[in-house]
């Protein structure tokens, strides 16, 4: 007995419940991102086109998949189960051969693109294909993970630990270090750990800098008595992990302390908030409480988190306003800061799961205010 | 005396005369590496509404720069010379204070974008834009470089340089050590001499996988014997550097010494060709015949190189068929290959300005067939 794992062809199929829904004949998708969720291809350049259709075998025969010469040999192996064309623009070529309704993703497709693809579809005058613009189609289905890609993002999350971990035994947070030192060491650990790269320009922010929430790695050194946030995360088959801790040099002063206790419960409140069935905005709302009522809103400038995985920045949002039902297998990051211009700031950031059972956290590092 | 170094403010006076010459009131420029070419903004969301008008004073002030709140004291510095509004979305706050013919990026806005462009032109009945599809506007300035320009992929190129030799001198490329752990050498090394970053993902390719164009490193060991295929470079203030080597691991074999000496020799009638006036398609021609005269045409299957600047393939297009005129002050790459699929192939790539002297080459690494 084989064991399916979930993967491309169980998202397409959900995809194809999605386009019947529409009264959609074919979705055209052409984002690259889109196009790895749905059919496992890692390259630069590519078109998909998913038929309503399932094809008398269920087999997704009418599917058909495009990219060019340069990744003929690539694509057959990433992408066994496709009708594939090589041919070149991929979108035109696939346009082309489509007749009926056809999708296309209006929030990916350009104006000049639009343009190009309406003439490719009214060229064979016998197949004409209709462009509908549709928004988010597949990036709906991406919010909510399959157990591969919460594989694929538990690993990313693990390597991230793993480097920090790794850090701070060896010595290499400290006094006289810089902040793209320390940054660089950690992309470099996370490298030898497995990551493909590093998830985003990791954030290594000391002291006053600290309270810059996008803070870049600069070559101030670190000081005794500083603050030191991290913000970073590793890629990992294409998924990213997401976690901020901050540290303290030394004995921390009793605003050091007391910042950092304060950020650490509103985060706790947000992670007992993330529950299926609330809204994006109530979960920003349970941590953000806690921090207003400690008269630090003002200080609060950003949303809880959002959605990873492809991206490191995907659906659902989880800010003040957003009206996104939280459900089981979307996976999010729960991230108040608080931040004291001049002085420093503190924010904690896990990335997990929602789950019946509540919020499965993925990064596992201690969030204990860690005295170096 | 000052000496004004060219920049953000030269590349929109040069823009404006575009804008006139289409009777356009405006551009709303939304690609972010067009807004850092014409501000000097790095940041990560932004528009610029660039005017036909010069101004009384000739100082742009009727241009107008707009980003949100997390980059007000970032884009203080970084445009002090233009109007400011922190307002989001920026793209839309921009076109409600615009009248006239405005041009916007139809190769960028998407058509859900451009959904919304058109209902906030709209919004305000007595300044009313209308708006007008352009493409390539500022990419065409893009492709000519300043001297500020030149300085920064000078930068980036002898970061390049650098690493490579640090590195070999140093017994880094030897059998035994994976193409990845090289390619991570090589980066961390482009890192400590300063480069923000690689341009981009370093490709270490050995044996019969320097016979893939675009290999990505795996954990393959180098062995003696092998050919191993470098390409690489820098960034440096947003400029990118690319470079191609080939060398080879212990004595070489006589087809490999032919084959490095085939594309050294086409390389370098690339090189000589590479002045002022022919077409890009031409000058891809000059190089290949060399390779067809040898019976490897079939072999050499990709353009022979590209514009780099602040994205690694940026115009001028240096391929059959490309009409682009090549033009002083362009920058493009020069890199034919020869690839035998299961024995091991050869690029020489270098990065180079064009100019009524010729083709200054700015990657200087020996490209004599290096034997370690």
């Amino acid at each position: 007995m084989t064991i399916d794992r979930p993967g491309p062809a169980a998202r397409r199929s959900r995809l194809r419940a999605l386009l019947a829904e529409r009264d959609l004949d074919a979705l055209l998708v052409t984002d690259l991102l889109n196009i790895r969720y749905l059919t496992g291809f890692t390259g630069s350049n590519a078109a998909l086109l998913v038929a309503a259709d399932p094809g008398a075998g269920g087999d997704d025969e009418q599917t058909l998949f495009c990219t060019d010469g340069r990744y003929d040999l690539q694509s057959a192996a990433e992408v066994p189960d496709l009708r594939r064309l090589i041919e070149r623009p991929c979108d035109l070529a696939l346009v082309a051969r489509a007749s009926g309704r056809v999708g296309f993703e209006a929030h990916v497709v350009t104006v000049a693109g639009h343009r190009s693809l309406a003439e490719a579809a009214g060229r064979d005058a016998a197949a004409r294909a209709e462009l509908v613009p549709v928004s988010d189609l597949v990036e709906q289905g991406r919010a909510i993970k399959d157990a591969t890609e919460i594989e694929a993002l538990t690993a990313a999350c693990a390597i991230a630990d793993r480097a920090l971990l790794e850090q701070i035994e060896a010595g290499g947070v400290r006094p006289g270090r810089t902040e793209r030192e320390v940054a660089l060491d950690l992309d470099q650990r996370m490298r030898r750990l497995g990551a493909t790269a590093p998830a985003f320009d990791t954030i290594v922010a000391a002291g006053a800098n600290s309270a810059i929430p996008h803070h870049q790695p600069t070559t101030a050194p670190l000081r005794p008595g500083d603050l030191v946030k991290f913000d970073f995360g590793a890629e990992v088959d294409g998924y990213h992990s997401d976690m901020t801790r901050t540290v303290v040099l030394g004995e921390p002063a009793d605003w050091q302390r007391d910042l950092h206790a304060l950020v650490r419960t509103a985060q706790e409140a947000g992670r007992h908030a993330a529950v299926p069935g609330v809204t994006g905005g109530e979960l920003d709302a349970a941590a953000r409480s806690v921090i207003v009522a400690a008269g630090f809103g003002e200080q609060f400038g950003h949303g809880l988190g959002h959605g990873v995985g492809l991206q490191i920045h995907e659906a659902p949002a989880v800010a003040a306003g957003s009206a996104v039902i939280i459900a089981p297998d979307m996976c999010v990051t729960i991230e108040p800061g608080v931040y004291l211009p001049g002085r420093g700031g503190v924010r904690i950031e896990d990335t997990g799961v929602i789950s019946a059972l509540g919020y499965q956290v993925l990064t596992m590092t201690s969030k204990d205010l860690q005295v170096l």
